[in-house]
């Protein structure tokens, strides 16, 4: 049961997004932009590092939810995402990518956990400074929503049929308003 | 020396949101609502939220920063700030605050740390839904502005009085994009 009263039509962050629509509208902003973006990191990369972080945060509304994006980008490749999520260096995605979750799990313990070998190893293996720049911004984002959504106690749907119809909501849409209001059903 | 190029005339936090305006500007967002506004909690006591929160995650810059802030806003009582930032619970602050401050000391560590019985303190002290929202979120963001900062080595000044002036311009005009134009120099 969530901390405060919210909406309980709405799994997750979408019932805390609709309680402060104030704070809702900068953290839609904010993930819209580093995980639709497709210059640089595509935007699979993105929710998939932002699957990983999740996963390490134990967050399992989130690393479920942007899991299934994910796996929508990847035309239905669940293995690939699950490979990624719990044990990225052997995942089968491309050598930049594992350097950069590198990172991404570096700095879901600390900032300070990122090393210059761990930025030079990406950069080597094709990053740019755009590219570390979002991956750190991603894996920290996701450290502030992971624990938005746990620290509340947000309403977390356990059956993983329901993700699937609000992850094409949002690979189609993006994060907009959307997502925590009442008057737009899951098509 | 940060993992990026940035510009290193922005100390902290502003060289990144200068190399990346378009994230930017939904922090700088998120920063208003959630430490500017004045419903609920005052200014005061969501920068010493911030204050301390960061202090629990060893960023030296964000600490300073925001605790040069909630200073200015008491008027010059830095050894308030410094009790709420290493020891809350023995600080001269509401029990209100003290309650919201274990919240977010809980949160520092991870979302499932806060406990029905930590909620129900805050609220036998006083505190509102919305003020219970906004301590989760305020200590979950600077998780995420933690990490960024450090994550990335940003430039961060060591000698302390150089933080003041800067505090002086949020406290005057928010957390807008002067604070990451090199425009607009401290006056």
């Amino acid at each position: 049961m969530p901390h405060i009263a919210v909406n309980n039509e709405l799994a997750g962050i979408r019932g805390l997004l609709n309680f402060r629509p104030e704070t809702a509208e900068p953290l839609g902003d904010l993930a819209n932009i580093l995980l639709k973006d497709s210059e640089g990191l595509t935007p699979t990369e993105r929710e998939l590092i932002a699957t990983h972080v999740s996963y390490l945060n134990d967050c399992f509304y989130c690393h479920n939810s942007h899991g299934a994006i994910a796996c929508i980008y990847l035309d239905g490749d669940m293995e690939t995402v699950d490979a990624v999520r719990k044990d990225p260096q052997n995942a089968p995605v491309s050598s930049k990518l594992k350097a950069l979750l590198r990172i991404a799990a570096a700095v879901q313990k600390s900032g300070k956990d990122v090393t210059p070998e761990m930025v030079e190893a990406a950069r080597m293996a094709g990053a740019t400074d755009r590219d570390i720049h979002d991956t750190v911004l991603i894996a920290a984002a996701f450290c502030m929503f992971n624990r938005y959504v746990d620290g509340l106690a947000a309403n977390t749907p356990t059956d993983l049929s329901t993700y699937e119809p609000r992850a094409r909501q949002v690979a189609e849409r993006g994060y907009g308003k959307h997502i925590f209001s009442l008057q737009q059903p899951v098509r």
